[in-house]
């Protein structure tokens, strides 16, 4: 006897990540009970977010404007490029103030077992980015879990194989970072020091 | 450096219960990312909500007409109306197959902790439900817990202080063992009661 709209409603709430049938029914409930306003406001902004945030052409990373204002730096060193899984792993890596040089965001992992082979990581815009000329070296700073190892040696195999790009070091950040664990959650000072002390990759 | 309508959307889902700054900022990569149609079904879904769900006018749940299909029913006992805390309270009860009254969902409890005094309960609506002549009982179906027994209490006085309302019986669903328990681990409260609300055997 639920009316149409709300269970509507509740299953819209559902695609949220980690929102099971009984926490989508009390977040539906609660927005029409108490926060009318609030369900507009998000109504909106998923909207808004949808019309203008999009990708950056050079880092991948969400963006509002074609390159984005991290890319566009002149301050950054050109010659490093961080690749990361994502934004929010950026960002705890900006946080540190250990890196100067630019970022690359996956926007994902080599997850075989959730689907995500190496075909489906669309990782032309990446070898494109490498092409341009003025990167020297590439800083893996996946998670040190077995997909983000898994996705630091299918990119490392990508650009040893690629036979179009300039000479690059690639390097992996050391292991301060503990084993199994996600950058998102490790200490700065820890990071820092994993990014002072990344290490070349062995063959 | 994240964009700003990302920001807002992350903002805008904390509204959701339950939901802190890490799980908010999880949901809106992941829709941005992953599931922008999800995304834009969970934007119409709020609207539609918004425009289509209000209040029945008889039992005060979520209802797309003014009265809703349950209390609009011939087949319902007009003399019993079950009062409960939330639409998933009835809806309980109704999975029983054992009441065939109508309801009454007060859409919240009287939580003083909380800021919700008996003041803020909208009472109006409800007596004006029991004025309408054909209630002979009143069944207090909140929950068991601090706030629930509560509001019964506060819902049973301001029956029996009002002076317009036609002779009323009140009650309060039973307290006791529950069917398969065993009594080495209910707790001490429940099997006290359960004692003192014992039964004579019935052939």
């Amino acid at each position: 006897m639920t009316p149409q709209p709300l269970a509507d409603l509740i299953e819209a709430l559902r695609c949220l990540p980690g929102i099971g049938p009984k926490s989508a029914q009390r977040m539906a409930y609660h927005l029409m009970q108490y926060d009318r306003p609030a369900a507009a406001r998000l109504a909106l902004s998923l909207q808004d977010a949808l019309e203008r945030v999009r990708r950056c052409q050079r880092c991948n990373a969400f963006s509002e404007t074609e390159i984005c204002a991290r890319c566009a730096s002149t301050k950054r060193n050109p010659a490093l490029l961080c690749v990361v899984e994502t934004p929010v792993d950026m960002n705890r890596l900006e946080e540190t103030q250990a890196y100067q040089g630019f970022y690359y965001v996956l926007m994902g992992r080599v997850s075989p077992l959730d689907g995500m082979g190496p075909e489906r990581m669309e990782m032309d815009k990446f070898l494109a980015r490498l092409r341009d000329g003025s990167i020297r070296e590439v800083i893996l700073a996946t998670n040190y879990t077995n997909e983000g190892e898994a996705t630091a040696h299918y990119i490392a195999t990508l650009i040893a194989s690629a036979n179009d790009l300039p000479p690059l070091s690639v390097s992996r950040l050391a292991r301060g970072v503990p084993i199994g664990g996600e950058l998102e959650f490790v200490d700065s000072g820890t990071l820092a020091q994993a990014l002072r002390e990344r290490r070349p990759i062995e063959d």
